[in-house]
């Protein structure tokens, strides 16, 4: 197939866990795109040369090679236009851009505290040395500090989401009636947890449970049946 | 003239500082609809026994009331649809939910325990008894215990504003090119603040001070004209 997309996995290469490749596969999947995914690990840093940098999401896309997952949603908006919008025009993605650096920095940093070392538990030996160390810098102590307490951090991670609660009590999706590139923004870190932690993150009775249900269960249940815990 | 916007005020008629009806009062400018405002303060319980309820922003537009300010700009959106868009489709509006969402619960919590006690300040004798009361309820503690250490106040709201100074180093509004109803969401807890509180929320070099300088030069300088603070 013409259609290949780089993507973030541990020692299994069928248990895909960024959410940042999640954004993009439920991006493709809402454009009704079909890919092949292709494995890449932290340390394959040779594999990604071709893109001119170094991260994972890469498509290749037919002759067209982009990167970074926001560019790719862009990407996919402008080229696939006759397809079910991501967006619904400029305004949307002005919004989508704020909820994407609202996810980057508040949701993935509570996130991060939860699940960190169960990234780390399903990363190969080469690719747990990097984890390691480039994590332990990033927060400035070790990869076990930073999940200590957790019941604290789930608590952080909770009211953290409130905002968002809030709004599923008051629409079925981020995006209104129906998913919009803000829910696989989000979403996007739910399936990175389900991928690698056993935790469960959510009450059963907390509306954005069955959010997070609607979004497993879209596009032919595509997140859904991917390898991961139960939620 | 037939419409009317009943906006909190204090002591001074002409110093409105409701976040809400200011978010209400941008609104009506971004659609071109004049109003005149009729100032309300938080004791007048009888002036808005018309409506139904006991709360402002209330707009009476010819025969129709509306109050709530989401109610409010959604029923703009739609009487007056030939008008610059708040929303630009239902996507923008689903989108503008979760940002006001949001600012309700985080921004206004944080700017709160800065501006809390200017407010007080701000109000006459029987307005203060009112709300020293619903807001101590509110907070579980005094007026000058929710504003104490005022620097970590202060740094809390602006590291809160955190993905706001992201996205506007990408985009000149949150609305993308020009602005729409979540700038003035969000522009209505910075002119709460600048009615009443002489303090400077926001370094000089920050780049929110650079789109709030944007929205106050909106709709003929509407907000940089209304009484307050310089911010």
């Amino acid at each position: 197939m013409a259609r290949k997309l780089y993507e973030l996995v541990g020692v299994e290469p069928d248990r895909p866990f960024s959410p940042y490749c999640w954004r993009t596969r439920m991006a493709l999947a809402h454009k009704q795109l079909p890919v092949d995914s292709v494995p890449w690990r932290f340390t394959d840093t040779e594999a990604l040369a071709f893109s001119g940098q170094g991260k994972v999401p890469v498509l290749v896309d037919g002759a067209k090679t982009v990167f970074d997952s926001w560019t790719i949603a862009g990407y996919l908006e402008d080229t696939y236009s006759d397809k079910p919008s991501l967006f619904d025009g400029l305004t949307g993605k002005a919004m989508a851009a704020f909820f994407g650096n609202w996810v980057d920095s508040v949701v993935h940093g509570a996130l991060a505290r939860i699940i960190l070392l169960d990234i780390y538990e399903h990363i190969g030996d080469k690719d747990k040395a990097y984890f390691r160390k480039s994590r332990e810098e990033r927060f400035g102590t070790t990869l076990e500090a930073v999940v200590a307490d957790p019941e604290a951090k789930l608590a952080a991670f909770r009211q953290a989401l409130h905002p968002v609660r809030m709004t599923v009590r008051q629409q079925p999706f981020l995006g209104g009636s129906g998913p919009r590139y803000a829910d696989y923004i989000l979403f996007g870190a739910f399936q990175w947890a389900r991928a690698i932690s056993p935790r469960h993150l959510l009450a059963a009775d907390d509306p954005i449970a069955a959010w997070r249900a609607r979004l497993l269960d879209l596009h032919g249940g595509l997140a859904g049946k991917a390898k991961g815990f139960p939620v």
